[in-house]
């Protein structure tokens, strides 16, 4: 029963929707790194609503105060924290559906769960906007790795069926991994983000939305990390994930893919490189037995679309135990994925940070 | 760095595939359950090597001697520890490939965690053998949640790209949960498992091996269990799947395939039946923000083909760090999903437990 | 490397002494619970400096912000997030400090630990300050238990030697648990507070201070809670006693005391009253194995005497590494004990609620 | 509910007294260690039975059979696993008493915690004979610490109230800290420890039993282990200790007495000495702020007279809830103090080695 993740370096979330601000709690985070915090700031601005039509009109600056552990732009090694204030809110548009359980949200499930005790006001502690402070949070594990040659990145590899080309598995380099999160549509082809978000259009005018995929990537991660059995990269990567709204999938390397080949095909031969032992492909996503390989790490991570739509829909009173049909106003993005691309990159941050720590490594 | 799941019950295992023998001690496990004896062989039974062609001809025993914890046939509430002795090694068989990496095994991510320590005979730690004290402990809580209702079961829903039906995500019935598994080859349509079955031999023909993806599902379990952001149900049953050797995708409910579907067409209408709060379709996979929502729980779970194959394959020597070829020899489950169904039963088993005690619902 | 506490129920606290405020963020208490905030403040306002003049002239209010958690007075099953923002600061006072190692102080260990990046105005992160939010958290959790008839009272037991009556360990009253907390001097004999008042005044005039010793007690705890081995509730409240500055030695019931005697002393007989299993005596502390016997639970908690003192001390400068002498200003307890009373019934409060949240009980 | 310590290197421990055994599974050992069998054994011989006529007659060999994670002498890295095979059970001694409370025990809280399904012979997992396989874990770790310039060594400081000399605080060296484990009765003054034995045998021919003090000392941990708040040395190493049957009191350095100390007295100087920073007297223990100094860590660990007296007792059958009178019959240690010397060490090490794994020393 925890907004928490981590075992050395623990991230502990809090905060609803419409209370008084979100925020976090970053215990173990190593002191003497230099925290950059036009970068940071550039970061968490990525996940802000209303960078593009495709998102949500609602505007909140989202900037986070630190009340601790960093001092004059260098971490003290003590807990950090940080708090961002809510600024923006329209509890009326929430008003009348206080009991009727939108369909493909936590409504029902957190009310059986908090036993009706909780803000359900936007979404309250269920609300993508928790994960403004997790940003934050990944924001400078990102610093810290990228000090130390490890790069993370993410794209939108699919939305509506859509496909974005893919990261060179073998080959990526920074400036390719860092690319799409520069752009106001992250994407690698322009082109496919343009038709991306076409469809993202379309299906808001018809009062709907749409899923998609990110693709996510990390470079420069040494070899031996994680473990077999049950801390694995896969493992801790995935239950990360699954803290982001909306996923409803994660896979490494061939993913699913992989099942339908014949073990000749998904083998990754290895081979000597300078010295180093590489594969020519990369269809292990850069994770055997649990544990890096040396070759980037790469997921796949599958968002449901919005279940905010506008659509009138069947649905239950759950404290009146009786069907209902409601009609969800607001504000929404059509596509969550969008705007999640940032948030991958976060907890992949976030996890392989807390892993490098654990293990001693740097 | 750990063998171990689990935060109420703990399951810690140990053990090397050439090694004395493997085990589990399970802490955690609640005073003063019945345990039958014979339903909890016949389930440790069902991964054995050896029940049929399709896996490997090596045959052991794999009964698991206990030593403490459970006395005359009830739980104690202390720490259960069973022990698997190894019975039929033949280490001869992998003498010859100590330092070539076999391709998609981990031999060379273990050499390097290990600094080249490990016992690597047989694939050591890393090893499927280490999933036999893995599904004795998910027998132990299979009972236990089967005397409160709750059911798991697992089928082979894909062999080679072919298909097998699935369960029935709203209405499937304890019968037909529990089918396959009572069956040599574990599928709900026999006709698909015989294609699947000559897919294999056929690979195994070839020298080469093929993969699969399991399907799971637990019904009967409360609405209400798990959390959003970090401690969601998704997220605790990834981690503990990419546990299982091979694994390499995971998802719930309509998974990928909802990144290409609209809000409308995801989303899952509620309606009340008998007084209880139920979907009509169960794209959401029996969880809504992290939580159970009484609907079945339903995941997918991606294995990649057996990475030993018996074709030539290029490498390295990663002592040397030089080219090579391996040829692997020795006697490989084709299909290394085919036994993983049971595993992955018992996966979901200890991890639904320890969510269950762990909020003090029982 | 971390400011955190608790399995089920995690208390994680952050903030410096002269930073911009202390905070914690409290993950897994239950939903529904009704939070009487002037009983929050009144006891918060226990530890708060300037009650007495026993206690240093800096004056805050203290008062917790809540930013999530709570909904109009009752709690939402969500993460509790408080602040409190620090208000009077004289970093002047430290300035000539920094790297002179305060003898008895974590200066030097701190300046290792962090590699000298951690803020060490008025002790940063070390500070007694950051007790103020643990007794919010207790105070939050002090109310949990009494709804549940579990009482948590703590008083000095000894000052600068000088002995305060103990708590009747078999059948101490709600009423005399309570009381010590409500005078201004937490004794039960206001005769010995009045001459421990006397010796803190002397120590003080003389630039020194004293120690102390702080009895508490809990009733109404069921039997049957903690573990042997490694989770007994004499581990886990020790482990929590620790965390309050200055602490130097934890003992149950008899303690060391019960080193001297023979069996036959020591051991607590059993008997039947009003069908309940008592003792006469209370040696063991409410405590058998590690699990409660349903008799209070008793501890001692002893204090070393307040580090800063005036009086010129040598010492050593840990950056240019070389012999010198400090003389410490600023104000100062001269007794950290007075006002670690309802630290220790925040801590006991604190874990003794996990507990039963981690072992289902209520 | 758990009798797992440790976060990084978990030491998970089974069995009960009068089961097939005992053992402990150790995850996160690092691998490559090369681990000195006979002085593994003749470690865990100093807590064997029968080893001076202070100590129970019951014999057995407590030799342990490793089945995992050891090869060839060296760890791999992977779960250590180790069985000690009951041979010595005389259960008959205990049939009579099955019901009724023996004071001092565990029986009772035991049978409502485990809901009386637990194995009540001999003490079952509460059983002092579970310390076998943990002192087994603690000598790897001895050996581990060892290795890097570490030393760990206890002795009884008191047996009913007959006090040994003391390590010295600030400079004990090895020699002296390992010299009482090497003895027959493990004590620094051999005089001391005559007049300790006579008090013993006295209390055994009375059929009573007598409590003590064990001193422990680690010399050669770098400063800067631990940490404020929560991850104190002392919370860690007090935690541990607890898990030690009998312990009622657990402090470090000058411990309860400087709670009648003044600052003056009780503040330890620091000095310079070979570039080094060090304190004059060591009333710290060796921990400031939960941090390690670099001085020796010294603590202190009371134990309770063994409870198992054979005079007469009043008594509960908790069963029948009434109060009856018992005799324990069977073979106990007068006093557990002394063959929990080993014990001490033992815990010490899984918790020092625990430590400076989770910080990445080493």
């Amino acid at each position: 029963m925890s907004s928490e993740i981590g075992n050395k370096l623990k991230v502990s979330l809090f905060g609803e929707s419409h209370g008084r601000g979100t925020g976090v709690v970053i215990d173990g985070f190593p002191s003497g790194i230099r925290i950059d915090d036009e970068k940071l700031l550039s970061f968490t601005a990525r996940r802000r609503p209303g960078r593009d039509k495709t998102s949500t009109a609602r505007r909140e600056d989202d900037i986070p105060e630190v009340l601790s552990g960093i001092l004059a732009g260098v971490t003290c090694g003590t807990p950090i924290a940080a708090v961002i204030k809510n600024t923006d809110q329209h509890s009326g548009d929430y008003k009348n559906i206080s009991h009727e359980a939108r369909p493909g949200h936590a409504d029902y499930t957190g009310f059986v769960k908090y036993r009706g005790y909780n803000d359900v006001r936007g979404g309250g502690h269920f609300s993508a906007r928790i994960t403004a402070p997790l940003v934050f949070a990944g924001g400078l594990c990102l610093q810290y790795l990228e000090q130390r040659g490890i790069y993370i990145g993410a794209h939108l590899a699919s939305v509506a069926g859509i496909k974005d080309e893919k990261f060179d598995p073998c080959r990526v380099t920074k400036e390719e991994l860092l690319s799409p999160g520069h752009k106001k549509f992250p994407v690698i082809d322009d082109e496919a983000g343009e038709m991306m978000r076409e469809e993202i259009e379309k299906a808001r005018l018809d009062g709907d939305s749409v899923g998609g995929i990110v693709e996510v990537a990390a470079t420069g991660l040494p070899a031996g990390l994680g473990s077999p059995i049950f801390d694995t990269v896969e493992g801790r990567l995935s239950y990360g994930y699954y803290g982001i709204p909306a996923v409803k999938g994660v896979s490494f390397g061939a993913g699913f893919g992989a099942s339908a080949m014949r073990g000749s095909e998904n083998n990754d031969e290895f081979y000597m490189e300078d010295e180093v032992v590489r594969t020519r492909t990369n269809n292990h996503g850069g994770i055997l037995g649990g544990i890096t390989s040396g070759m980037p790490v790469t997921a796949m991570i599958a968002f449901k679309p919005t279940p905010s739509i506008s659509k009138p829909q069947n649905t239950v009173d759950y404290v009146e135990n009786k069907d209902t049909v409601i009609s969800i106003k607001g504000r929404h993005d059509p596509c969550v994925a969008v705007r999640a691309v940032p948030v991958v990159e976060a907890v992949t941050a976030v996890v392989l940070m807390d892993m490098l720590l654990e293990e001693g490594i740097f």
